[in-house]
């Protein structure tokens, strides 16, 4: 089977499933339930309902008890096609199939229904799987409401959702997935580890990180810093605002405006906050004249980014209303941009690795085509879409990338190269893009002169590196489950004090380290040692360091790992090499 | 003479020095110039006067000349005492005059009035030197307009700005202060050595750092984060913006509402630009309760902060509309208090010593008292207010810093010491400021537990370590002239081909020192090699090397420092260890 025909079995099972539930329950409170719909999905399936009784999570046992019966009574699912009056017949008394069906006898279509044994008919298109029997795997999850048609002035509906799988392990590796995910989950661990906070004084999607927090995000930020300016990149600082003008040059204004914060009037001008710095950069580059001599011009910026999020789509460090991106703008000759996009995806990979992430397990590629049908979303020019479409194309074949293609998904400007990531829970998420474009330099006017002194249009490439620091904080904080690398972790020593005889040397071990930039902490309150140990393990510090009477007086620390239970002996000198060295070298080792 | 009666001295022979202006030009144009008004001022003096025909700064020579005969017939100036008719009938057909002495009489006062000799009159209250022969050095600056009482309403004038000191040495010493400061000015010298851009189209106030400029925020700001993590801060990052609310908590609002930026309304939200960091501070300190055991805490953030500047008042990178603040609130015991401010005053020396800056000579304090009669401008708690300046005052006195008192300059929490930073020009201007702070610990309810169980209101010291990034390296352009020490250099090697040979080998160097982190650049444009060394020493880069023949088959490199004309040998290990050690120092030598 492909990969496609796989989904489709799935999703037929799926669907089964969803009437088998309906089923279970029409059983067991006959006439107290009216179904009105129910989809398969990606996570499983759900089920609408309206019902003149209370259902709730606590009557799942019976309900996946009596889908159990239904299941291994085998019955089998037959399609069946009826006319618009012959289903309103059949489903007379449901207002929500007769709403359908009224629509089915508008179109002149005719209805088709799936039963499942002689007891039970829905109105369906299907497919579905051949019998009960074949649904060998599945769980009811939860329950929440939802209005019909999702609109909020329609009547308010239950709904149980609940997941299938073609087998009984598979159903398990999801399930220990999600538990996973929840226990990994960004917004838990932020406030478990003391990464960031959110206040409501200070508005939505607003977060603050804490001083732990911070340490990962200046770390991150000097990463970006150093590795760019090794790779060529040259650092600007531009505005946080600009005139509305700037980003009515851009064309951004049209596209974005939605996304944007409202405009600020000041003395004569229009102000507004960014949403990118394209055309900061852009005002850059225009400063003086170039030569090709100059080219490529890797302009790259740290940049604070304000973008207008719905407040129901905000979410944890993932979803801010203010972000911060590794971001730059790459100027180049069209002859340069191939290779240019060659050394943005090694960049990008060798950072991920850097970060401990694995390519083609942890990230892919998408190739997001323009649809050159919709003139209003993107620019006209077939040509410069084929070319450039195909330079990402080669460059993803040429370094072997796991990648795949997506039409209709690239920016109004041109083609891009999406980085996905693999989140726990298994969803792909787009962390950030690399785009070709060859619009920008038509609208800014960007020039660079030729060696024969002509005037020419360069390409620009836009790109971020490691994407925005917000969201890859929260990516981080999942994929480690909070346990960082060494580089990465906010306190990399925890010195605990047996008692009050011992901080004072804990104190000055703590200085010691500090001195040589280790970020150490002394844990000095007066809680048992116990405590103290299972604080730093529940905070997953990388090195533990008890000192008692026998530690105050050896030269020799007892360093207990994460994850170890037996304590490692280090010189003194040695342990601090070796946290300084590894550090260095951003080694996942301990 | 106390330092009080030299400035008197040197007011009183300013203000003769204006007379015999004004005399001199009567002389060359009588009947034609009516005398309006003329103080002598820091600077020197100045004088407004209506003419019937143009004068200009080619006159200067003529004038010049008319006044160093009236200094040399050595007339003696005499102080007289007039009715208010008397005076009228004197200064009879000059408006201005008239226009004063109605005032006068309204009061019922008389008018005071010096001659010059027997030819020259002017109401004046003095006091002046005993006869012209005293001005032994003036010169007449430039000219420009004044409106008659500063007011736009009124008529135009003509306004003439002079100077005069007690020596024709002192004299010329100010007028070489002058040129240096001009040569000095960091809008120039910001453009010449490509550090930043302004540009119309993104806005008034909003510079762009290029990559040169942004290396020296770069390195600064790293310097910020090491030394203040050393220094126990610990380091947030909380939002740009935030909702009004939380700064009408604060009580900043109606203070700070007339430099603030407009309100945004997003969904049922009121945002506003911050305009400094203390209320997020807060928030942080108030989301979790604290122990007397977490004190002093301190807590960092190199900040961005907005604020509205009138477009008058703006000013290269001295006066921003958006600027980036090494900001900081340590929130300690009232005990604690007077060591935290002794701490900070300790870390702003040193960080001013590795930055170059001399106490005493580069900059001093001023202790900033409140004005205990404006209740408006000023929180009243005399005893707090009482405590506050004490502590300032007693900690200024035993670190032995150089500081004198100013009343009615306090915040309106509390009273602050000022650092005052002496700019090329000799004119001294607060750079940032060390704040004790009575009132925000009430007005966001902050606590903390004592030993007791008991809740206790800390105190909070505001406090900057080298102030805000745009103005300090304003003021650093200005001291170094531009020839920056090595850690600050934008690029710290300039590596020149001698010809088109060459430029290879040039490169590989380059990228040598790079993989060593050392900032160098390569110059290979078909100039002359002498073309690209006139370029190296105006952009102060610290090191050069001319590669030619000779220096690539050496092992040797043939450096020419900064300054130096002879070139020094070094062996490339041994360069490469020199400048690593060096910058690591933030050392001035080369």
């Amino acid at each position: 089977m492909s990969n496609e025909q796989q989904k489709d079995a799935l999703w037929a099972l799926r669907h089964s499933a969803e009437h088998v539930l309906t089923m279970a329950m029409l059983r067991l409170w006959p006439g107290k339930i009216k179904p009105a719909m129910g989809p398969a999905t990606a996570e499983g399936f759900y089920f609408d309902f309206d019902a003149e009784l209370k259902i709730s999570e606590e009557d799942f046992p019976r309900i996946e008890e009596e889908m159990a019966k239904i299941v291994k009574e085998d019955l089998p699912i037959v399609k069946k096609e009826l006319t618009a009056a012959e289903a309103k017949e059949v489903f007379k008394g449901n207002e929500y199939k007769q709403e359908w069906l009224e629509e089915i006898e508008k179109r002149g279509e005719t209805a088709m229904v799936y039963s499942v044994g002689d007891e039970f008919v829905d109105l369906c298109s299907g497919p579905h799987v051949e019998s009960t029997g074949k649904i060998k795997a599945f769980k009811l999850m939860k329950m929440a409401g939802a209005y019909w048609h999702g609109d909020e002035k329609n009547k308010m509906l239950s709904r149980i959702y609940g997941t299938a799988f073609e087998s009984q392990t598979e159903l398990d590796n999801y399930l220990n997935l999600l538990a996973e995910a929840e226990k990994r989950d960004h917004r838990k661990l932020g406030k478990e580890l003391d990464l960031f906070i959110f206040s409501d004084l200070v508005g939505k999607g607003l977060p603050t990180l804490t001083p732990r927090g911070t340490v990962i995000r200046k770390e991150l930020e000097k990463f970006v810093y150093e590795e760019e300016t090794k790779h060529g990149y040259k650092h600007v600082v531009t505005p946080h605002l600009a005139r509305v003008d700037l980003y009515k040059t851009s064309g951004h204004y049209p596209y974005y405006k939605d996304t944007m914060y409202p405009v600020m009037k000041i003395d004569e001008e229009e102000l507004i906050l960014r949403p990118m710095t394209c055309p900061h950069h852009f005002m850059f580059y225009k400063s003086k004249p170039h030569s090709y001599r100059e080219l490529p011009l890797r302009i790259a910026e740290i940049a604070s980014q304000f973008r207008y999020e719905k407040s129901g789509e905000l979410s944890g460090l993932t979803r801010v209303r203010l972000f911060c991106l590794a971001d730059a703008h790459i100027i180049c000759t069209r002859e340069q941009a191939k290779d240019e996009i060659k050394n943005v995806l090694n960049l990008i990979d060798y950072m991920n690795e850097k970060l401990g992430l694995e390519k083609g397990k942890n990230y892919r590629y998408r190739l997001s085509l323009g649809d050159r049908t919709d003139d209003k979303k993107y620019y006209k020019d077939d040509e410069a879409w084929d070319r450039a479409e195909n330079i990402l194309r080669e460059v993803l074949t040429e370094i072997k990338a796991p990648f795949f293609e997506a039409a209709g998904e690239a920016a109004f400007y041109g083609p891009k190269i999406d980085i996905q990531m693999k989140k726990i829970n298994g969803q792909e998420e787009t962390a950030f893009t690399v785009q070709y474009d060859f619009v920008m330099p038509d609208r800014f006017d960007l020039t660079y002169t030729d060696q024969g002194g002509n005037e020419i249009r360069p390409i620009v490439i836009h790109r971020s590196s490691i994407g925005c620091f917000e969201r890859t904080i929260a990516f981080l904080i999942e994929h480690y489950a909070g346990a960082f690398p060494l580089w990465l972790s906010p306190v990399q020593a925890a010195i605990l004090s047996v008692g009050e005889a011992h901080i004072e040397h804990c104190q000055k071990l703590a200085d010691e380290f500090r001195q040589h930039e280790i970020r150490a902490e002394v844990s000095d309150s007066n809680e048992t040692v116990g405590n103290k140990i299972r604080k730093a393990v529940a905070e997953k510090i990388p090195y533990m360091l008890v000192i008692g009477d026998k530690e105050m007086n050896s030269e020799k620390l007892q360093v207990r790992k994460r994850g170890e239970w037996e304590t490692t002996e280090f010189g003194k000198e040695e342990f601090i090499e070796r946290v300084k060295k590894l550090s260095a070298e951003k080694s996942l080792e301990l």
